[in-house]
């Protein structure tokens, strides 16, 4: 991890730079897997099931007879683990509801906006070396706030052709509709454009590869709508003498641990902060399952020394981080400063773990400096808002006028003409 | 206008369908000179300008002397109209302000979400035959409210280098920060990347011809965000025996007039409304300057006769208009039935119009179905709303046994990790 100490504010933008992927035939690859889904659909989805994954699979919808059985193969600890997190992600994000104001903005006037479920809606979790179930608590339990009428979910199945038993059971505890046995941009095309088997649907929400991503974002191009662009997982620390090193360190490493290009950054005042930090990063990373994959992740990854914590949050707004841990006992007291994160962890005991699965938090969140412009998933990433406007006869009277005059001048007589014939009709 | 009588419900998809435009070569086009503007900057505005609009320019921000010209030139009327709508707009985007909850989640763990405004945005107006001021109220209101710092503004002058003076007037109304003469998908290159004049911002925001549209997807590709997928302008109107035939023509030829490719939709229960409806849609029409447009919209348009009202309601969220008018008394009674539309308008008083203008709801609208996904524009889209959360070392009691049994479930060990040292600090 290497040390920048007091870089020129000039060179910060080159420093938040993420890397970025080479596509290559990404693109190309991508959009032929998704018309050949369009065109065959399911038995397009049994090719690359064989192609890609070497598996022999006709049947895509998970039973409820496996589902029974994943069931009982979870332990029960478990089982109240998730159920905990379940129940803090619903009280978050229930909090959440906005409730109808209506709102006269001239007499006679009366605006109000409403907040109205997407039908339907197609989860992707990601299959590979993680069963990720807490991103089904995450995407599952908004959209069932939100009263999605179809929540569907695809996942890769392993080689036997199963699907992990805690994903079967988190799915059908947060009331998933339908769960299908396909992953890959096929499992994109197959939930945008629909198959004999899979429902078509309106948004798809969930992490992924670069296959994946590549196929949400181009399905978007034709009119589904998805959560966010994506990219490697990251975290910014910024760090005060009030912090601990060991937890600062163990931050830092839960978030390298996620993928070879997941970034971690820590941000100081002081250089023997960054020292003893990385000290206790190297101890810690000995004792881990995935220390591989997070060194390899720290190599892409560094420490700024700066001169204050206001120019360490100066810093993390440029940088934009996914999640955004302050960790000192003083944090509250920058919160007015913070513009640019998804997620943000305030004190010594707010660890990034605690958001990504039990705080009530969503985990889906803007990655490479997309939190200048995006928001995590929240319950609003499964409602329309509709505004509605009732105007009366006494409400025209007020506002006709001033309606046909702007129509007048855009040069728009029709719209005008719909005014004057009610105005003369009063 | 083409009248469809009982369509069976299984052909509903098929009439729903909006006609798709022919890319061709689009695609290309935009690509290269999206590309030309990254590289070039402003020597690839002023060769665009020149090649497509034959325009000698090479400075682009209209200056403040301009500015005070133009507000010369407004008459008084019409500024007094657009103050009323910007009034209106005020009050109803400011009461869409989210306030924060703190919620404790878990003993000890406090969430809460903040709106931070988007710091750079970026509105395109097209030019054309209808100056559309009224768009930059829709835009520049909410995105000063936001507390948006940088708001600037792209539309293309006219042959002589001029901006119409009605945008102007209320571009500096509502407190645009900067305002440059470029257009076309240029503009949407300049905003996205930066040149030497114009700034780069991180939302782009507004209407435009298949060019700029083609632009806007292509730099939300490249983290950019945009305001919403962009199609053709319409209406869908729902008449009963409650109906003003004369207002319900009205309301469909101020949709027809905006383009040829607009389209206007007629749901009623009664053949007879139909045939009243049409005949007075032919008599307005002949006093309509923009009457030829209208006629090619309402080619592509048509009428549906159904059984009931409920059954219309139906119709109109399988084909989620972007303007949805219930021309009856008894609109209200429907509200709930409303799964998909943009804009909703209750009642014989409630022209589009209105809401064009100035009833204080956005004119800035999901078209082409997207109504089944999509919000229009609010408040919302100007800000990105950042978790936050608080967990104590109490807090970090109460679920971090849940997190470490989560973690360790997903095989990330690390993360386990993060919680266990904080545990054992307690």
């Amino acid at each position: 991890m290497k040390i920048i100490k007091y870089p020129n504010r000039k060179d910060w933008k080159n420093l938040c730079k993420r890397a970025t992927l080479s596509e290559s035939n990404l693109d190309e690859v991508v959009k032929e897997v998704l018309e050949d889904v369009k065109l065959n659909k399911n038995k397009a989805l049994i090719k690359y099931a064989k192609k890609f994954d070497g598996l022999n699979i006709t049947s895509f919808e998970v039973t409820e007879e496996e589902i029974e059985i994943a069931k009982k193969k979870v332990s029960n600890d478990l089982k109240e683990a998730i159920q905990l997190a379940k129940s803090n992600i619903e009280i978050f994000h229930t909090s959440q509801k906005e409730e109808e104001k209506e709102v006269i903005t001239s007499e006679g006037v009366t605006c109000w906006r409403k907040s109205v479920a997407i039908d339907k809606v197609g989860l992707y979790i990601p299959g590979g070396t993680a069963p990720l179930f807490s991103t089904i608590l995450m995407l599952g339990v908004p959209a069932k706030i939100a009263g999605c009428k179809e929540i569907i979910l695809c996942t890769p199945p392993n080689k036997k052709g199963e699907i992990n038993p805690t994903i079967l059971y988190t799915a059908s505890l947060v009331g998933i509709t339908k769960i299908f046995k396909v992953g890959g941009s096929q499992a994109i095309g197959a939930m945008a454009y629909g198959t004999e088997t899979i429902p078509n649907v309106y948004k798809i929400l969930g992490p992924g590869n670069q296959y994946v991503t590549k196929a949400k974002e181009l399905v978007q191009q034709k009119g589904v709508a998805i959560d966010m662009p994506a990219g490697p997982s990251e975290v910014l620390v910024i760090a005060d003498e009030t912090s601990n090193p060991a937890f600062v360190a163990a931050d830092l490493l839960s978030q390298a641990e996620h993928g070879t290009d997941s970034q971690v950054v820590l941000v100081t005042t002081k250089t023997t902060i960054v020292e003893e930090v990385l000290k206790e990063v190297e101890s810690q990373l000995e004792e881990l399952p995935r220390k591989e994959i997070a060194e390899k992740a720290l190599e892409n990854s560094f420490s700024v020394v700066l001169n204050t914590i206001e120019e360490a949050i100066e810093f993390s707004n440029e940088y934009a981080p996914e999640h955004l841990i302050i960790a000192s006992d003083n944090a509250t007291q920058y919160i007015s400063k913070i513009i640019n994160a998804g997620s943000v962890f305030l004190g010594n005991y707010s660890c990034e773990s605690a958001g990504d699965y039990a705080s009530g938090t969503n985990h889906t969140l803007p990655t490479n400096g997309y939190a200048k412009n995006y928001s995590g998933v929240s319950l609003d990433s499964f409602v329309k808002k509709i505004t509605f406007q009732e105007v009366t006869a006494k409400g025209i009277s007020k506002i006709g006028k001033a309606i046909e005059l702007m129509a007048e001048a855009e040069g728009l007589q029709a719209h005008k003409n719909a005014v004057t014939l009610r105005l003369k009709a009063i």
